[in-house]
């Protein structure tokens, strides 16, 4: 008999798959039952990825289909969006943790307008908890699906809604530029990801349509009142991990006055730190780690401040994310598994 | 006789310094007389820059104060600012291209609010053209002082006055976030510059603060008509050179009709490039060259729109706007010696 | 009537055809009438370069075999081995620079060997002369076809030929590491060749067995009047171009008499360059430009020396020399068009 | 009472201070009661890295002749060479475990010879232990003080030792090429390490004379039973953390025995790992981990084979090989503190 929960990995060829299970690997309650890539089953972890070259005893790469997931307590869906919905529908015994697009978004209207297609399994989604665990640990105990939010949405949101939902901040004219990594665009072969493309220059992309928008002002929304629309314009920077939202407000207050609504906020959060005053947030000051780094500074233009955030896109983006909100959903400590320090340099 | 300006470049041990020589050296009308670095003085341009190795024969590095300024036609300033001003101010003969901050200014009670100290030759201030080539030709010409714009504002100003000018985007609520590589840092030894203090992360800096802001608001009033009050947040990111400029603009036209202004504004020019429509500005574009791509985009939020410039903030951000500049002052062509093709990858 | 030479360049959608492109550009006596890219024709460099964006009007990609050769003066061929010699073999009026593989061993069979497939054209091999320049510039005006080397084999030719010719090393015992950038491995979408695969590690590859192997070996065999066999393991290291070759060679003499017999050999080459003694070689020497740095250093172990040079890999390392061998077949200035000084940082 | 021991790092504002500090952050055995590091006295963790912000609660740095020794079980020695032993050689209570060169050569002589300056506390060289844990298991349990081996000796001492002390490699003529990334050089402020003197090159240094030498030959002699004297090349590439040592060796043998050898030496390790045949090692299969990956593999020339290791510097070759050596100084299981996986990307 095992005290270890049985876990699926659908996805383990992608990036954030492959964190995953960097970081189940050594959570004190998770066994890797079971790890799903269709396109290189049959093969090791150890053969796609270079940092398993240490761990050939993983499991061997399988077709999701052929998972007996009645042996599975949890599934982490680490797919593209549609596929991951259509998939995961089918399972009913395990509880789910999706990191894809596909249980964020409360209304199946606006993914289909947002994901180019109807929602795969729309009567799951009032099942689905948005994930964000700081925000969602009154309903991620009970949750079936548990849906983690985007990378950029988990930055700005948690920049973002205390402030929102203590009115210290209008819900308009909220302008949000982002920086990301290169891993935020996966590990599929786009001639635009190969090194030479990318390193030693930046560019925007998604301009103006980004996926991670409606999720962002479905949130924002909720704690607003009312409908939020805001500005996003992602960046491409070349280095592999890392993740900062500089986001211009409207306020009345001052940055003071929101870094006190921040720290009142975040004040017992094991993972969310509010930087002393004048400190930039970094993303070297959370690589590779679930931590989270926010400040807020005053602007140049009166009535405005300047609230930023960064992450590690992988993790508190993404796969720390959903090992956090696993923790919640099984009754474990939230930090367990996830008390890696940040790698520098 | 030559048909060569003779010119002289001081601080010639700083990055722009040692890109305006690099240039210098394939100009067909310029003769390098006299390179300075007073730190330096008695070394090689070889010696203390590894891209020099192969130009073992450049003049010698001598003290400022030891050139013969009377056989210069051109003294190219590279100092830090207040230090260049204060040896400027001391030539008398030569026309200069000053690359530092010290004569950008009108007014020099904005310059000792932002330096920090009272301006070394206010008495010049009135001789200086503001060297935003692109909108300096009339003045150009005739300049005893080309004062060249900051990298951030060189960036900015091309994006934003054509706009500006035609009444198409709002003098309100301008919004500008901007990312730099580090070669904009200076090549002073600060322990936050050494490499893996800055590879593979990024942050912001200089948050509601950075010293380019005046210049900014100095040119955009100036067209504008009426003060000018802009939000910056530079960002350093992990390359060497590149910059881009993401500008959040109020507007009652489109993206397309912003657009037209724009391409209106440059059609002839040789440097600035409006890039057809959807296709994102990036720094790989134009690293290493003289050129800057921009363009506008549709903003999610209605009455908004986005525009993007990039630039080499080596280049056209400051050394190669430098030669632009000395062009017009002596009658040359103004794309002389500023044919490099970008390089890529 | 036009005084420029007319060419064609075929593979432009690959990092040697555009950095050909990019030379060419600015080379007072090229005018690039033609480019070929199979599976981009009808797209424009603009459309499938960053760097060409401030360039529209370059000539649209075509198809190789739509291309008019009688109205062409020189074509360079920047296709895959195999792919290359197929094509290059049916063009009869212009003279040829080859940056392909194909022609440049001597012996059919070592190519079939080697690239895995019989020689498409094995009767040319005899009219095309190896196009390392500084020791190829007598056979250069005359020759139909010139082989420019490969990358490696530039590098590490140019550091050992005039060593292994005065006898002053020994041809047993030559034991070469190779650093190279990632341009190296060609613009193909390879899972292994994307940024996060690439960024922030190392690693050696093609061990024991690399095709650049049989030129290097067959050119000092020339030398050394006698089969010469040497170690080679490059590395691919994260950066965008760059070469940088390490060779332990056994030798009676010391490192200064080494230098001084490089010396003798290099002592009047615009391109080539020793540095003075103790300076180690640096890729950042010579980026983007199509200079050579080299230098020789005692070997802690007696009876050794270290002969090291560096290069950027795409410029002498390929394109570079390639323009530099069209120079010489033309009767050109040998340096023309490639006054590029190198780009720092 | 506690059942963590209580350590001291001396040097924590150093690299190889800080990544001993985030492994012992989560080692459940290691208590940190100070941190000494005399010019930032006074300062936290969280200000003087930008790793720790999210753990402002460490000890204030303070300076090293403050702490109360008697309190402390073990020193961790992160200070420079002769300031180490310095200081260490007045330590009488704690174990010690340098990961500084000072107690690493068995003669003091060696020590004068390359450190340029008389030992300053020989008699304590006989105390010391060299903690290349694989190969000190023995000796490491009641060692006093173990010295770790430094970053290039770690990797290729565990690529060879097994090799020479099973005579299945000549000890003549071993090459070896070295790459690291740039925390190998230390946190002190050097124009050479600034970001832009390093990004997007290569080059080699310490070219015949690298201070890691003796100790290799120290450790190589031993098991050959003979003077050993190789040839070592390093070069320092753009990456934060990594190395790779590419070792060419001469040996009657095929690759494929060598392997075996290899195989039988390690097969139990926990960190050291011989990778599938035809699998090249590569700092990213060990990013951030005490993991090492090593192979052999046949030479194109007869009689020669290519060995081939990669560690993380700071981990394996450093801070990692500390802690591994602390675990057997104080009967823990050696692997405890040391499970994180290498992160990727």
């Amino acid at each position: 008999m095992t005290d270890r929960y049985r876990i699926a990995v659908l996805g383990a060829s992608g990036y954030t798959g492959a964190d995953l299970v960097r970081l189940a690997l050594t959570h004190p309650r998770i066994e890797i039952v079971a790890l799903a890539a269709n396109a290189k089953a049959g093969q090791t972890m150890a053969q796609i990825w270079p940092h398993f070259a240490p761990y050939p005893n993983l499991p061997v790469l399988v077709k999701a289909d052929s998972i007996d997931f009645a042996q599975i307590d949890a599934v982490f869906g680490c797919l593209p969006h549609a596929a991951s919905a259509e998939l995961l529908s089918t399972i009913t015994g395990p509880r789910i943790i999706d990191l894809s697009a596909d249980f964020r978004l409360k209304d199946a209207a606006t993914y289909a307008a947002w994901y180019g297609g109807a929602h795969p399994a729309p009567a799951l989604l009032a099942q689905a908890v948005y994930g964000l665990t700081e925000f969602a640990r009154d309903a991620l105990p009970a949750a079936r699906i548990a849906a983690c939010p985007g990378c950029y949405p988990t930055a700005v949101l948690l920049a973002l809604l205390p402030l929102v939902a203590a009115h210290a901040i209008s819900a308009d004219n909220i302008t949000v530029n982002a920086l990301s990594g290169v891993s935020g665009a996966g590990r599929s072969l786009k001639e635009a990801n190969l090194f030479p493309e990318v390193a030693e220059a930046v560019h925007p992309y998604g301009i103006g349509h980004h996926r991670h928008m409606p999720e962002m002002e479905q949130e924002l929304s909720l704690r607003a009142g009312r409908d939020v629309r805001i500005s996003f314009t992602p960046h491409l920077v070349p280095m592999n991990r890392g993740e900062l939202v500089t986001c211009i407000v409207e306020t009345q207050h001052g940055a003071d006055y929101l870094r006190e609504v921040l720290a009142d906020a975040y004040t017992r959060e094991p993972f969310v730190h509010l930087l002393p005053a004048g400190v930039a947030p970094a993303t070297r000051m959370v690589r590779g780690s679930n931590h989270v780094v926010l400040n807020v500074f005053a602007d140049r233009v009166p009535g405005r401040a300047i609230v930023i955030a960064a992450i590690d896109n992988l993790v508190k983006g993404s796969s720390g994310q959903a090992i956090q909100n696993f923790n919640l959903m099984f009754g474990l400590p939230e930090t367990m598994g996830l008390e890696q320090a940040p790698l520098f340099p």
